[in-house]
């Protein structure tokens, strides 16, 4: 691809991994335009950038002459979601499906769906879990992610338009805002490096899979010239790691004493995610290039560089 | 039960499934207050009656004093539901979580959903299809029962909410409104007692599963006292039957020769659709007892007293 090829958009660019989908765009020299809530991070400075919120309507504009968009909006987070769990139906999803219907009327011819392999499958019985398990989520976060993933199913039926779900494991990397408790690893690592004390949620024997964020990127780019029969793929290292190991991992990798504040476990939780990327290696030969400690180590120097 | 026993709450009574489900009710002693658009239709004159829309909220004070609900309101026809995709997940969704919601608040003991057989699964593999096959819906009336149902499982796991589902197959039988298109025996059977011309979508080789209203009737009695492990049970007859099987079925029982308008095949008609009900009749002892000659037989009977 050439500065002179397909036109991106990315939805949701200011975040964490659009933020790192845009840098990996335009360092390709794909074409990119990056839509968000706010203004363009300062590190995105320099591309093309539309501030606005998916609800507000008025998406044709925006996607008008883009042929691929990547669709990382999220909405909100799992825990808090199920604090009140008819909002992400309400307002979310009918945003969500506008934005599927505008895509149509533009006649984009790919769309790549960030969807969420913590939260689609609920709790599971074997791991690691492939696409096809069963999927009963237990945060209407969840249940929102899945449900887009049923209309492009139906969209692809009716007016054969064309998607890629991409159902992401805890992704964890640059650009990860602490601050905002996204993410166990920056949040570990911000608050080790800061000195701060760590909460951890329950017995920390919650068990996820980590992946890199340059691995999930790499996996939405493949999504741009995939061809196979698939249209959902897990993306994952295929990995489970608890609470405590990551905590162990990100003291050592720091040299923190951690101080720790244990802290009730959460009902959107589910006790272990681990997923089977195979249909994705399969399909595009995509494969995690980043190895844990190493991208640990990676994430706690961009983080210590951003607070130092 | 008695009129003494938990009093019950029929949601959409007015329609097809509801209104014989009241009926049904009634005839055994059970206390019933049925919820509807309209008013009351003429044979449930007796009953208590509450006029509402469940968009409209207010529904705390419908519900309250009732232990068992159960949620018959439909939202359209699949076939009308993709014409504008969006709008059931805009309206009918929501409103549906609020619902649930406000069955949570007022402490309803059990809530019974009638979900869709025909639409939750999509294009099927094999058939008989079972409760834990893929759900990929062709139809946004789909997609919305199942969104229904991933709320109550979600209800279920942060609360102990306590539902069943019945993803019931073609109903067919009195009651059913030949003029709203509602189903295709009551349509065929309506078109040729009134001599006139029977519309076939596609080529009438789409395969239903056509179970008999009282059949649907007692499986809902049955969720009432479930207290096995499944909470998602099919309700169908096991056997598939074409269109032109139904109407060389109704034409033979009603002596009527049928002319026929052929239509262009519908885009939310999946080509088979035949339900395995095998978890139900383990868990509850149901089985379908109404023969699908003597059905169709006594469904005429219906639709020649009211129409002669």
């Amino acid at each position: 691809m050439t500065d002179a090829g397909p036109r991106c958009l990315v939805l949701g660019a200011g975040g964490f991994i659009g933020t790192n989908l845009c840098l990996a765009l335009r360092a390709r020299g794909v074409a990119v335009t990056g839509f968000g809530r706010g203004p363009a991070p300062p590190v995105l400075a320099d591309i093309a950038w539309v501030s606005g919120k998916l609800e507000a309507g008025g998406l044709d504009a925006v996607i008008e002459g883009h042929a691929h968009v990547f669709d990382l909006i999220g909405a909100g987070l799992p825990n808090s979601s199920n604090d009140n769990p008819a909002q992400i139906v309400a307002d979310g999803v009918p945003a969500k499906v506008r934005l599927l219907e505008a895509c149509r009327r533009q006649r984009v011819r790919r769309f790549v769906f960030a969807s969420s392999g913590g939260t689609v499958y609920g709790v599971t019985g074997a791991v690691p879990v492939r696409e096809d398990a069963p999927t009963e989520p237990i945060s209407a976060y969840g249940i929102g992610k899945l449900v887009v993933e049923k209309y492009l199913a139906l969209y692809r039926h009716l007016y054969g338009f064309d998607s890629r779900t991409l159902r992401i494991a805890n992704a964890y990397g640059p650009h990860q805002d602490a601050r905002r408790g996204q993410g166990l690893v920056a949040a570990l690592l911000g608050r080790l490096l800061e000195g701060e004390p760590v909460e951890i949620w329950g017995s920390g024997s919650v068990v996820r899979d980590y992946i890199h964020i340059d691995d999930v990127v790499s996996a939405m780019l493949a999504c741009l010239d995939h061809d196979g029969p698939g249209r959902v793929f897990n993306v994952g290292s295929g990995i489970g790691r608890s609470v405590a190991e990551v905590l162990d991992d990100a003291a050592r990798i720091t040299g923190c004493t951690p101080r720790l504040l244990h802290r009730e476990g959460r009902g959107a939780d589910v006790p272990v995610n681990i997923l089977d990327s195979g249909r994705l290696r399969r399909e595009t030969g995509w494969s995690p290039g980043v190895a844990w400690e190493d991208g640990l180590r990676r994430t706690a120097a961009w983080i210590a560089g951003r607070t130092g």
